[in-house]
């Protein structure tokens, strides 16, 4: 680390540790349906994969919430399911009922799914999307390249749909982990891939989403939550050990500590279920933290979502921070508040 | 506390903070539709809330799972939503669907509710169920009376269903705060009154659900959770010192040690998702711990059951400690699996 650079852009400065004078800030699903801009794009654009799929349209909804509101990081705009897609699993999005893939339910459809060497092929609009992006992007925002996790991942590839209580994934881990381990195998090497296909296009830090992290016990969180997280973290700091990366293990509780040391992830995103004050005494010490407003106050606005967002503030802005929420902003948000959420962050500490 | 006799019946031994030889167990939902007896009777009963109402067919469903697997304690067959009904809002549980209620949405349909104190008279069939156990039941099994947390009975009644983020509830406590604090200071009394009739009838322990703590924000937790939670708890001790409370903020997370510290409950009941080993540390030195087994391993069974579930004893057995699921049970556990938990549970420490 010695011949590396300070870096220069507010979030990634918060990401190597430093203080800075107010949080960057920007917001899960923030290129999203909230947006008039972007549902003008969207019902231009067929179905949802294909405008995952188009550079130039992906390159647009990304950039719209930055121009809009001048956050400090823009994320690619696509989706975890992606990869599945891209390992041969055939996905869809249908109107009003989310994701529905072909389940893979045990070994012979583990076995029958693609190498994850074909990840970078198959997905190279994507890439294509984030090279784009590099080239548009205002010089002080951060691109931030993402992936699902495989435990969620998985959830999805083995329920053929999402559910409250993933119990169809939980079901193949209990009855054959070993069968189970193997998806999560080379779920961890496409992530790899897939995370690495971005940076080399241009993404400056990476985030995984663990959304379902939280519903695992203890034994099963260790096995298919944290080392997968530290085997990502691990294969992507051997090949590029300036790029931050930031974990979001929904729902991990009292497990969260155990997993940001082990894992060695730079920047730790929490849930709104998380305590401010709890966080500060015991994650903030170890690294960046990210998060964690109610997405419903942000629909709701006014004194609560300030109040709230204060004592987010107050407790995590004097330490490396990234202000967020504590999962992705909803629909029904007005952009307004978004846009009163914004300065007050930016305003805070001056 | 001088003039108390030690409790002789294990879970309440556990309760008061004593080591057993090995903990008691039973499981949240042990009267349930994974029994063929029940179906039985739920068949012949009409509407869900018509088993609720019915004292001697909730008497039987109640007393199923102890004889055939002779649990530590009994929880009595009812339904968090009996106390929105005596305040008069319309409740029915619809096959498939779940309970449907006419929402309260504002300050006119918070008026309109019934008087906690006539909640008593509304739901006198419940206590006597309560007493006809008090009779039936074998004299070492504990008779848990319950409700539910005023936040978890308060999404229902402002959202009319259940729903998966909580949003009408939130919404209603975000954008009015002091409306919606009527409704969870309504909530209170009306527990309090509930829980009291079922330690008059019988009941010698009691179990306060709130099954949507988790999605709290801190000061939001600390006002619509903690604080509902310790007023029910004080109120309860000045007119039954001697009847331990259990709480089950699930989700809670890093919050649960604050929570269980503040409210002075005797039990804390962990979710799925809480790690037994950290709960050893931070939560077993405070009160009497129970949980916190993933239902869905019950459904799994065999070595990863079994796995999972010494993980927890080994944890957690050493301490004040009570087994159970961190989650109700699901339909379609298969019932010889319950019995090798019990005798597992049983062998543990022998």
């Amino acid at each position: 680390m010695s011949d590396r650079k300070a870096p220069e852009k507010k979030l990634l400065k918060a990401l190597a540790g430093e203080k800075t004078d107010s949080p960057p800030i920007w917001l899960m699903r923030q290129a999203g349906r909230y947006l008039p801009e972007y549902r003008k794009v969207r019902a231009e654009a067929g179905s949802f994969l294909d405008l995952c799929y188009s550079p130039k349209l992906a390159e647009e909804v990304t950039l719209q919430p930055i121009r809009r509101y001048g956050f400090d990081a823009a994320i690619l705009f696509s989706d975890i399911l992606v990869v599945p897609d891209a390992l041969g699993q055939k996905v869809a999005f249908k109107e009003g009922e989310g994701p529905v893939l072909d389940p893979v339910t045990d070994s012979a459809g583990i076995a029958a799914l693609g190498s994850p060497s074909g990840v970078k092929a198959a997905l190279a609009p994507v890439y294509e999307t984030v090279s784009r992006l590099k080239q548009s992007l205002p010089a002080d925002v951060t691109l931030i390249g993402f992936a699902g996790a495989p435990w969620t991942v998985a959830t999805y590839m083995v329920g053929g749909r999402g559910s409250p209580d993933q119990a169809a994934a939980k079901l193949l881990a209990y009855r054959e982990p070993d069968t189970f381990q193997k998806l999560i195998d080379i779920l961890v090497e496409a992530t790899v891939e897939h995370l690495s296909a971005q940076v080399e296009a241009g993404a400056e830090a990476l985030q995984i989403f663990d959304t379902w992290a939280g519903s695992l016990p203890e034994l099963s969180f260790e096995r298919f939550a944290l080392k997968p997280a530290r085997a990502i973290r691990a294969k992507l700091k051997a090949r590029f050990p300036h790029v931050p990366v930031i974990a979001f293990p929904r729902g991990a509780g009292g497990m969260a500590e155990h997993y940001f040391r082990e894992t060695g992830v730079e920047g730790l995103s929490l849930d709104t279920g998380v305590s401010p004050l709890v966080a500060r005494d015991r994650l903030q010490p170890i690294g960046c933290l990210q998060g964690n407003l109610d997405p419903l106050l942000l629909v709701a606005g006014g004194a609560e979502m300030r109040a709230q967002a204060a004592h987010i503030l107050e407790a995590l802005g004097h330490g490396p921070f990234i202000f967020n929420l504590g999962h992705g902003i909803v629909p029904q948000t007005p952009p307004e508040h978004v846009g009163e959420l914004v300065r007050l962050v930016k305003d805070f500490g001056a």
